[in-house]
């Protein structure tokens, strides 16, 4: 089996699931905040996991908030900075954002009276920051928020992020970033990011699903999203996910030999794409990229088609994100950039973890081609 | 070892850590709404959990939403239902709440303007329903929620909450009832129940830390919590949790077998009380109780100087809940009970799981009367 859907999930790393194994083997399970010593030794083994967590990402242990994963942290952030409402009213993000912060957005116009303005993409899906700029410096205080995210989890066309980054800072509006599709397939050093809160997906890289955190240069700032007894320094209730953290903390651990891989996944992706056959279309392929990701479309197929083919072959993509995936239509992501219907239609989504081979790169590199002809020569296209 | 921590969180039940062990062993890990068919076999399987979990508990599918636990779910209910804020601005709840309500009503109250009334309790810590009856008479049509737990998660006392939901339905005023400490120790039957919530805490069932779910009448009624891509009808995002999931429902189905042994139960604890020495009080002992928890003070001594005894000869109780034990203080539940701090100070919560025998309580009721003897000697009291 090749599985190409590492920006949907990534299975557990067989190092998470050799520990997990050996703890459910063992008799350490109880309320890490309980005063008995399962309890202590739970919370001591929450705060190594945290430490291990922080160091990694190039964070203080006190940045880091365990959570249900990505989806949560980004609603933490967004309520917190943005309800209750203050004086200022407009939300930027671009239509490229994930559905999160799309979801977020229309809710916070819909039933807070904010407006919302769309940062525009190019073609290949690269937000303009320049836009952005001249909005702000217009807008004059008015600006409540602006997402961008730092590389996109379709194309995996790495944003202007930094920059979006210093401009809010200079406009002093909050930016939110969700690194979600760049944690795992680059290199983040939260101090060094300038960001105030990066978001880490336990699940998309190799931990449990349902583990996650977010880190917060401030989170004595946010206020909880899930209230409860005072743990996470108030930050986030609920008993603490431990297995899930320890899950985190070896995968996150796991992340720089990882990312020692990527500039190879960047020659093989290249040639990969190099051998597509003619009239298919690599989407954002003109941007600097997530190393892993290719969208790959061929105009008149339908990619649901492609994903069926390649499946067979053994081979797991999807035509966009799992949130989307069920519409039988043009992403909404590449709808922001403007892809006509008959390429959108087409697309399928291959995202390799790091851990994949060369051969695996190759392996779709002989498959896709196949794949197209026999779909054409069955009258798909 | 005897663990008599289960109101704090029961681990993992036998079945539950055979199925994950069986889990990692294989290839079956992908995001459950991915378009593939290890997406579909996965999202299958979240169903079919959902059916489990529904017919156990007497709900519908369609009302069971996963989330990472019961403060999530709290958390949903209380945004849902009282953000934005409407006319209504009086939040009703007893003392004796768990510290997730406490802590979103306190944040309403500082935030947004709400006021929040308490209702008594008395000194076996049962809420005051008439006294709630006549208040919502004079108040009119100003009450925006009333909360209260089904079962007390200190002392085991189960509240007057079907009589309270009557109530409230009759005010129509929205009733938040924390299921939390009932289901896994009394049958519950959501649409029998006639609340239009439940909460079904993962860890405290034996399954997975940081699994759940909220059961919803009218789901659909609710704003997310967290938000995303249309999972769980729109009701909750973020990348479903098929683990959590899959351990809850194998948790949920073994929920039967074991509250058959509820009445069992109920006869060993009084036994156990029984044979306390003089001295010893019983909180809560003059009402009915969710069967396995009692909370035992002996006034002078600490509760924590008890509970490091009991550790000694492997027993492990807390002095309190959880998510308060940190505080060397009387908790704030036996605080809104009018318990003074001589007593309060003393007390150890033992909750043994239904699975306990009654080996277990003939082992605590032989043990703590030594503890007793042993700490007054050495002039505890």
């Amino acid at each position: 089996m090749i599985y190409a859907d590492a920006n949907g999930s990534l299975p557990p790393l067989p190092e998470v699931r050799a520990h997990v194994k050996k703890r459910l083997d063992s008799a350490l399970w109880a309320n890490p905040t309980a005063i008995h010593s399962l309890g202590g030794k739970l919370k001591a083994g929450l705060e190594r996991c945290r430490a291990m967590v922080a160091d990694t990402l190039g964070a203080d242990p006190a940045h880091v908030v365990w959570n249900s994963g990505s989806s949560e942290g980004l609603s933490t952030v967004i309520r917190s900075v943005l309800l209750p409402a203050g004086k200022r009213r407009v939300l930027y993000r671009a239509g490229i954002e994930h559905a999160v912060v799309a979801a977020a957005f229309a809710e916070l116009v819909r039933v807070w009276n904010y407006e919302e303005r769309l940062i525009p993409v190019d073609a290949d899906g690269l937000a303009d920051v320049a836009w952005l700029e001249r909005e702000l410096r217009a807008l004059g205080g008015d600006a409540a928020m602006v997402a961008l995210m730092a590389a996109n989890n379709e194309t995996g066309v790495i944003q202007p992020w930094q920059r979006t980054s210093e401009l809010c800072r200079a406009s002093g509006v909050p930016f939110l970033c969700d690194t979600t599709a760049w944690i795992g397939r680059l290199p983040f050093h939260f101090l060094n990011s300038g960001l105030d809160w990066a978001f880490v997906p336990g699940h998309k890289l190799g931990a449990l699903p349902g583990s996650g955190c977010l880190l917060a240069r401030s989170p004595g700032d946010l206020r909880p999203l899930v209230w409860g007894g005072g743990q996470e320094e108030g930050v986030r209730g609920g008993t603490g996910n431990y297995l899930g953290a320890e899950s985190l903390a070896i995968a996150v651990q796991a992340l720089p030999a990882k990312l020692a891989h990527a500039e190879a996944h960047v020659r093989w992706r290249a040639e990969l794409e190099a051998a597509l056959p003619a009239g298919c279309v690599v989407i954002g392929q003109r941007h600097l990229r997530a190393p892993g990701t290719t969208l790959i479309g061929y105009p008149g197929l339908h990619g649901q088609a492609v994903q069926i083919e390649l499946e067979a072959l053994d081979i797991f993509v999807t035509t966009s994100a799992a949130c989307s995936d069920n519409e039988p239509a043009t992403s909404k992501v590449l709808r922001a950039m403007g892809v006509h219907d008959d390429l959108g239609r087409s697309v399928v989504r291959i995202s390799l973890p790091l851990t994949a081979t060369q051969a695996d790169y190759r392996a779709i590199a002989m498959a896709l081609p196949a794949v197209y002809e026999r779909l054409c020569r069955i009258g798909h296209c």
